[in-house]
This record gives structure tokens, C-alpha cells and sequence, in this order.
């Protein structure tokens, strides 16, 4: 048997932007699943994908598990110990927390990207999209959204 | 003498998409350079980008050396330093390797994308693209292939 | 009030790649930015998104703070505590600073994406894109620049 399946084949016509604004509250993971699907909604999506881009070096964008919430709380604490505070860091002009939270950006990265089939987001059953906030205090942070593919109503 | 090469132009105009299905056999890395090649001339892809997602929060999608395997072994090494299990997670329900699975997860990544010149992967010669299972379990999992660009039969 | 912006909707017709070669002096962080940035005013690049990609196991790519250069500082020191030398890797024939390349390399990962929006880079005011050199000697490295949306001139 094939590990491939069948394939589907459109067309690539349209893209399209927006900027989703998102208000953390603190360090923290925060889910923007429903956002950016009704994104794809207010363009009428069909298939194609998504991609996200976080306007900044100080929290990250991740696809993690949405069920049990003990889960980003242990993720929080695994980035911490990559990435202590006090650990002897030169740059510590913004604080303590401001060197960690530029590491924690790097290793989890400010780019993704979720396939789009019929509109909908391809993601697994257990996976939802979060802004990871790496600063102690609260921030208004920018997500770049952007659909390339095919659109119903052009 | 300009770090810029000559450029290429091309159109794009076609999406094709598939779900390749990796089977596991635990713990490692698993190469599936060859069955992404394989969608590419199946869809007669000229030029344009392959996507990669995998529809997993306890996997990622990597790629690494292809050459030396000794390299794949330091590397599941070096993900169990960094998210080792019985370390205090409170997210502790589907065993010892669940939660350090998510965190190698949300570090690697489950995104990826690769150039495609003339229908072939545009990778480096030490490259290789794998599926890393971070469960110890085997596992199906799901990697959804997209292309976007331009293909020979239309 | 609505956290997403009014959407612009646009074309996409057009791929353009090149080839971006860049010297490293070794280990450290090399910013690209300006080179990304001829490359979108030489093809004429209006909206679209920039694709990037490394084609090498031991250097990475990264978004990363473009102001105080004590952060790159950190980030080399960070990912030296993720990955040291000389920490018991099996593979070692290339040199002790090799098997930590590779490692840094994963957490990094080598594909990147930025938003173009009227021939601009998208990116957030402090973002610098970086090519992350985890090799001790200077290398050459190859970063495929791939953009796709639509272009003035055509």
C-alpha cells in the first residue's frame, strides 16, 4: 500500500493579508485557532495555505495541544530552564526576563504555516495555534495572517 | 561581486496537495525524502515550494544530515537533555515520554518547506527531510505535502 | 472591537528565486536583511511572501533582535548551554564543534517566511533576519530566496 494518498489539484489565484492583534496577558500560551479561522471565513477560503508571521523577537508562534491545559503550563517551565532567568546574560537593560524571552523566540521560532483544504485549517485533532508570550508583563502583539490559494467570492 | 545569483522567474498557477502517512517504529528519525520526491512526479511539479505539515503535538518534522546515522542518535540525545522524562511535569497522565514529547515538539517545529526547481527538491547535499518521533511507542502519523508553483501536465 | 484588521486582497502569478551566498566568519549571527531586500526591488516584488531556506545541517536560520548587538551575544551563549562541546556525542569525526552544530541547527531549524506587502519586508521594527553560523571556521552558505505573490514589471 501507498503511503500516499490521493492527490487534489487546484488552482493558486488569489492571496490575501491581515494583521490579527492579540493582547497577552503576561507570560503565557494563547490560542488564536478561532481568529485565524474566521479569517479564512471572511475571505472565503477554499483551499490553500495559511501562513503566520509574528511581528516580534520577544514571544514566538507554536502549534501545541489544546486539550489539557497542564500542557502549556509544563511548556512554560521547559522553556524556563532552557532559558533561565539571571543566568549571566550581557544584555539585561529591559529587565530580567527580556534575554530569556529572545531565546525562547528563537528556538521556537515567529513563522508558521497550516495547509488549508475547503476552507477549513488542516490541523490535527489536537493541535490549536498559539501566540507564546515570553515577556512578564502584558503585550499587544501583531500576527501577520496571509492565505495564498483560491477564494469563493473574487 | 554580488552575493545575489542570477534570477529565475516562473508563474504559478497550481496547488496539488497529499497526505503521506509515516509509520513509526518509536523513538528516532525517519527519512521520508524519497516519498516527497515521489509526490513531486507524480503532480509533474515544475517550479515552486513543497510545504510541510505534520498533524502531531508529540512528533516534529526536521531536517538533518542525512549521512553519518551516528548524527540522528546525538541528536535524540540531545532532545532528552533538553526535555528529559520524570522531571517534575504536571501533564503526567499519558506517561513519563508524553509531555517531553510536546516540548521537543513545540522546539522542533511541525513546519517545514523546501524549494523545488525542475521538480526537484532543492535541498542540500547533507540534507534529508524526517518525521522525529519523540514518542517510544510506534505511531501513524499524518504529514500533509502541498505544492504550490507550476506543473508540467495541466 | 474586532482584533483583525480590514483585509487587502490581491494576485499571485509570479515565483522568483535566487540564490543568496553568504560568508561566514565563523560562529555568530550574519544579518541578511538588506540582501533579502535587493532582492525583492530587483524583481519588482509588490505582495507576496518571501520564502527562505538554508541548505546546510550545521548553520540555521533566524529572526532575531537587530538592535543591541549583546543580544546575539546571548543567543550564541544560550545555544552553547543547549548543545556544549565535548558533552559525550558519538559523532564526532567532523570536530568537537560539529555534533553541537547540528543540534543547533534542529532547535533553529532552516526555513524561514516574511510577509511583502508593496515591495516591503513585513517585518516587526526590531527583526533583523540572520543566517546563524554554528561552525567555529568561516563557511560559505547558500540561502535559496524564493518569493511568490505578484511583481510590478512582468
Amino acid at each position: 500500500m501507498s503511503p500516499l494518498s490521493s492527490i487534489k489539484l487546484g488552482r493558486v489565484d488569489a492571496i490575501a493579508r491581515a494583521v490579527l492583534t492579540v493582547e497577552t496577558g503576561g507570560v503565557g500560551f494563547f490560542e488564536i485557532t478561532h481568529e485565524v479561522a474566521r479569517f479564512l471565513e471572511r475571505i472565503g477560503a477554499r483551499d490553500g495555505v495559511l501562513l503566520l508571521f509574528l511581528r516580534h523577537t520577544s514571544a514566538s508562534l507554536v502549534i501545541e495541544e489544546n486539550a489539557d491545559p497542564d500542557v502549556r503550563v509544563d511548556l512554560v517551565t521547559a522553556l524556563d530552564r532552557i532559558a533561565p532567568a539571571n543566568a549571566g546574560w550581557v544584555h539585561d537593560t529591559e529587565g530580567p526576563d527580556d534575554m530569556p524571552a529572545h531565546i525562547k523566540s528563537m528556538i521556537n521560532g515567529v513563522t508558521l504555516h497550516v495547509p488549508v483544504a475547503d476552507g477549513k485549517l488542516g490541523l490535527g485533532i489536537w493541535q490549536g495555534i498559539y501566540v507564546a508570550e515570553h515577556r512578564e508583563a502584558p503585550h499587544r502583539r501583531e500576527v501577520m495572517l496571509q492565505f495564498l490559494g483560491s477564494c469563493a467570492q473574487e
